[in-house]
């Protein structure tokens, strides 16, 4: 049914503002001012494209199934109108956000890094509708002994690493208890922004978990399984893992197994207007950009500062939805600044702090790692 | 029944190895390289104390009972008795930390802070035994609008802020949804170690609210209060809240009510042994600290530096209870670092990692607030 993993004949178009960072598979970001000026949700056109093959193609979607299978009572096999008919409703906003977002830093920072190369623009909001994932696995009676819930995507993928070739179906896992908390907001999505999924976004099906790196938002979805151990594939064992400085290619094969897999995100935020790089004048000048947390950690504060952080001012903090105490701020939170001059040279730094009293490191260079994930140093 | 506030005549006797900050109210951490040497659970002579007020004193037991109102159904009134009778025993390890934990550096950074002067011994680890806060609330069936659980305690308090006097008892709040949560593990605790609650350690009752301020523990624990704001205590409003740098005692008055609460620690790490100031000599040395996050995040990492900075070496880390996935690594990793040479003079650099890829600031000028709270900056 899906693509094989070498067909990229029969790819979705796509729109020519966003900034291509590698053509095969796709992986492109809305330019940085251009996000946050669209608003709270981001346009579908604008929303950035995390893939790790060829996006299957869906010809007869009666074929369509969901199978939920593992350490379950009754293994599930769901059409979309059974999913769509049998479970309730819900609709979470939640922003995405790729492990890699800002990554081309740590590669300026002057030590290399493998990945693809992101700027600041890894990441996009959309208003989800679909089930809850706690509903179709309570439909299937989760057994004890289950820990990690394990998503497989339809998307054929190839990748190299250390000389070995791998060709895996697109796979990751979270643990159990976000995907049964309330909290949690783990959904089945078939819709963003109330319009059916686009292929880019994982048409028909595809997992939307809140607050993880975007990696455990698997896209076109086929199969669920609950287990004792996270998922076998590669993208759960051999990437998205945050790295000491002092590893390398030459000495990680013996630590991939031993290092925990990315699942929240850190604290984060981002200038993204002005975009890097380009002359805002003198002033006045509404500067701004986005900030967010994981585990659905609110944002407290937003940090500015023109002159390398020795100061600092404040910023003016926009959110779509206000969930107080509760850790569901799964959506970013849009930050803005009136300043009336600008300095020229024109270098701006921000941070973030969320609700946990953490805020962002200061250089890209102190939290440098072999593969270029979590970077959430001071944006410049 | 308790003392009133200005009486400090029957205050508990306490350990002279502690290191006194404040002797009334009293405050005491234990000597860093003791409290670490002293293993995972840290005995109750040396545990930290953190005093508002003089300890109250019960003479007679039979006349206390908690109270449980507010937005619940059935008004509770409990006897120790009752308490104990009527509800499951449950045991959580759990580490205690002051929200001024570290504040010291912050005053060496070159500007001043108001609070009790911390080193980094404000922390202690404690098996803690008694009952579940949600099962208490539970029996008491919150109504619908309920966001907030207040604790007062027993305590009557004394402060002086802007030149205004404050005399209350000593309360706090935490979201309901930590107070609900099954892998919250709030419990109201009767016992730690094994042993009755010590006088110093709120007895007879008190809340530990793992993976939170130390602040929102409360000892001497009278009334629960269940409701839709936060408590209208002293500490919970005037206190404990993380102002930008930019906020000083002539410009804070209006950003009190502004300004949220501390509720989640921030990811945490300390070099205790060797501790500071002493001479560890040429090698080899076992390097000892504690590390621990917030919200029960797992610490995944804690780097070493010997340059300053410039590279990290990567310490063992030692947890009494792996709980794999589950948020709740309420207790803190020691970890080790078996040094075969020690520079001269011997600077060390440590920071932690946790489980939502959050690591510590590098210094503690760039995080300076007023009330010098969350210093998690990197530990020299
Ligand atoms: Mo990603
Ligand atoms: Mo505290």
């Amino acid at each position: 049914m899906a693509a094989p993993h070498d067909d990229y004949a029969r790819e979705p178009r796509r729109n020519p503002a966003l900034r291509v960072n590698k053509e095969r598979p796709f992986n492109a970001e809305p330019p940085a001012a251009l996000l946050v000026r669209s608003g709270f949700v981001t346009p579908n056109e604008l929303f950035l494209v995390r893939n790790h093959g060829p996006v299957p193609l869906y010809e007869d979607l009666a074929q369509f199934s969901l199978t939920v299978d593992g350490l379950v009572l009754s293994r599930l096999h769901l059409t979309l109108a059974e999913l769509r008919a049998g479970f309730e409703r819900v609709t979470v906003v939640a922003t995405i956000q790729c492990a890699g977002n800002r990554r081309n830093d740590f590669a300026r920072s002057g030590r290399k890094v493998k990945g693809v190369g992101w700027e600041q623009g890894a990441l996009s909001t959309g208003v989800w509708a679909g089930v809850r994932l706690s509903d179709v696995l309570s439909r299937a009676q989760v057994l004890e002994g289950a820990r990690h819930v394990v998503f497989e995507g339809d998307d054929h993928c190839y990748e190299e690493q250390c000389g070995k070739d791998y060709t895996f179906k697109y796979g990751a896992s979270i643990p159990l208890h976000k995907a049964m908390s309330a909290l949690g907001d783990v959904i089945l999505a078939y819709e963003m922004n109330g319009e059916v999924l686009s292929r880019d976004r994982g048409y028909p099906l595809r997992v939307v978990v809140p607050g993880h790196i975007g990696a455990r938002s698997v896209k076109w979805l086929r199969r669920i399984t609950v287990q004792k151990e996270e998922a076998p594939h590669f993208h759960q064992q051999r990437d998205y893992k945050l790295f000491p400085p002092s590893v390398d290619w030459d000495n990680v094969e013996a630590l991939w197994a031993k290092t925990p897999s990315m699942q929240e995100i850190n604290v984060q935020s981002a200038i993204c207007d002005p975009e890097n790089g380009s002359n805002p004048g003198k002033g006045p000048y509404t500067i701004r950009g986005y900030a967010l947390s994981g585990g659905g950690r609110r944002i407290d504060r937003v940090d500015l500062s023109f002159d390398s952080g020795k100061t600092w001012v404040t910023a003016e903090l926009h959110r779509l939805h206000d969930h107080g105490d509760e850790p569901r701020h799964y959506a970013w939170t849009l930050w803005s600044y009136e300043a009336k001059i600008l300095p020229s040279p024109c270098t701006i730094v921000c941070r973030a702090w969320d609700a946990a009293s953490n805020t962002q490191p200061a250089e890209a260079q102190d939290i440098w790692n072999l593969r270029g994930v979590g970077g959430n140093h001071y944006c410049r």
